[in-house]
């Protein structure tokens, strides 16, 4: 028997009882066995100062080499709230489930968010399913939002000051060309991987190392190191100088950027923070970063310049050329998370 | 010239900075002129215990009276962060827009979002915006999380106890009416409207003067009072009897569910609680109600009872006989948050 969700199952009865007790609640429930609540949960120990972040989840496709919808989910969010200083406790997870969607589909994601969660220690605590018709969501949509007390900080871009130096946590760019690869059946070799990963740790360690020196740090997902190197740019007013050589790209990266004439800057990642650091700091930023799995590629690749008229972003090429980097328009990747 | 969302406002870059610029970021500045930022938001003064919710709004149409989706994203969380005794200070907001939505509506939709978040406190400090193809959602998700520090409590079915009094704060039904009558085009008269309200006042005002009295509460939304009052048999193994001739019903609503059939008790409600209260208690918890502008129908509807055998809800008819309320299993009423 090949079970389906049902319109019902979104309906707050009998069978959306079922659909939690059997497929939601027992993938999430931790080593412990605390039970999600329903419509609101209480958290006595969550101590301010909080930080908190919420992502919607629509990728297609929603399964791809280096992780899912669900494993994407939890780290999503779980690095946006890294990226300002805390540690993730708590999350809650909301569904839109489309009318036919297999429960053994579901079953699998639900495994997958349970995994992630497992592994971080974040607990999910309080959730929402809905479902609606056929052809009215494309299968699968999620929603996680994350809360933490602040751990470090705090950190942003009003802290980033001329001569600072940029670092990367690792190779750019893997995300989007494997999800591009993917969707669009591109067939490039099976090396293409996501890099979804959870960053909490190594920037926990990175800001453990070099304290106040650590003065911004962020996630470039959507829209890539160019979009999220233009923002902090405008934030500040500085000019953000990028060395082409030294950025980090894995090889089957480059060369599928190559081929397809795509620029890697505005390409996804999913497991990459992007840090500015006080020039005295950056060694030790670096070293701590290459001691933790997820840091072991990372690469100091610019620094931090007075700007001529308003902040921008160059970059620098090998012959010592320099041009605009702008903010990206078009995606040419669209669903990326 | 008409403006519509293009994939590229929700790719990060260019475009996803005018559209938070010109229309998300204006309907939600308050009067102090707080900003909202993208990624994640600290909060030093959300204190614990914290409370949090969160709920996926997914409702068509869009529009209905007495509300729109906007409106009602923000006020149903709020419920769910009332029900557990907290005054909901902060939300998050994320929206999933279909390629082709027009910029006008999503204004208009912004600004019932502002307008609930002015009138109730809510600060929105952080959220998500993604933009998905024509075609791959039915124009508008929203999904809001909240979160607030408990102002009274604990409250749960856990201190529900035999002999305690149970209430609602106004008529029932009011919401499923009114969206199966919008959506269905049955084009019954223009006086069914949805309840769709903010109770956070309402409670802590009960809770001001029972105390301890107030055992628990919860706003029966999807499924009414007949999935919500199941839950709580359920949760407490009690029997909760409800007394028919006390349910307060709107006469508008009263005659659309005679024509059509329809059962009230799984219809949907947006702005009504129903509370547990000790007897000695319940007089003072309904005169609170009804001096609330969202309370002026409050009614002792039912009371709890030992349950033959297992935790259950039946119904008092006029005459004196008993019948079960089941928890509903079908909808009826598909998408109605």
């Amino acid at each position: 028997m090949s079970e389906l969700i049902r319109l019902a199952h979104g309906f707050g009865g009998r069978l959306t009882q079922d659909l939690l007790d059997q497929i939601i609640l027992p993938a999430l429930s931790g080593k412990d066995g605390h039970a999600v609540t329903l419509d609101a949960a209480v958290l006595p120990d969550l101590l301010p100062p909080v930080v908190v972040s919420t992502d919607s989840f629509t990728i297609t496709p929603r399964f791809f080499p280096g992780g899912d919808i669900g494993k994407l989910a939890v780290v999503g969010t779980i690095n946006d709230v890294a990226m300002m200083g805390a540690c993730p406790q708590y999350m809650s997870l909301g569904l839109i489930i489309e009318e036919g969607f297999a429960f053994d589909e579901l079953r699998t994601i639900m495994a997958s968010i349970g995994r992630v969660c497992r592994e971080t220690g974040v607990r999910i605590v309080t959730g929402d399913t809905k479902v609606v018709e056929k052809g009215t969501v494309d299968g699968l949509f999620l929603n996680t939002t994350g809360f933490g007390t602040r751990a470090f900080g705090p950190v942003g871009p009003e802290l980033i000051r001329e001569g600072d130096v940029l670092l990367v946590s690792g190779t750019i760019g893997d995300h989007g060309a494997a999800i591009l690869n993917a969707r669009e059946k591109l067939g490039f070799d099976g090396t293409l991987a996501s890099d979804c990963a959870p960053l909490h740790e190594l920037v926990a360690e990175v800001a453990a190392a070099v304290g106040g020196a650590l003065h911004a740090l962020r996630d470039p997902t959507r829209g890539g190191l160019a979009a999220t190197l233009n923002e902090f740019a405008q934030d500040t007013g500085l000019q953000i100088v990028l060395v082409e050589e030294k950025l980090p790209i894995r090889a089957a990266v480059a060369s599928f950027i190559e081929v397809l004439g795509l620029d890697p800057l505005p390409l996804a990642n999913e497991g990459k923070a992007l840090l500015f650091v006080a020039p005295d700091a950056a060694a030790a930023a670096l070293a701590a970063m290459q001691k933790h799995i997820y840091g072991r590629e990372a690469a100091i690749i610019g620094r931090v310049e007075k700007a001529p008229r308003r902040g921008r972003v160059v970059m620098e090429t090998a012959i010592g050329a320099r041009r605009v980097i702008e903010m990206p328009i078009e995606a040419g990747l669209p669903r990326i998370c």
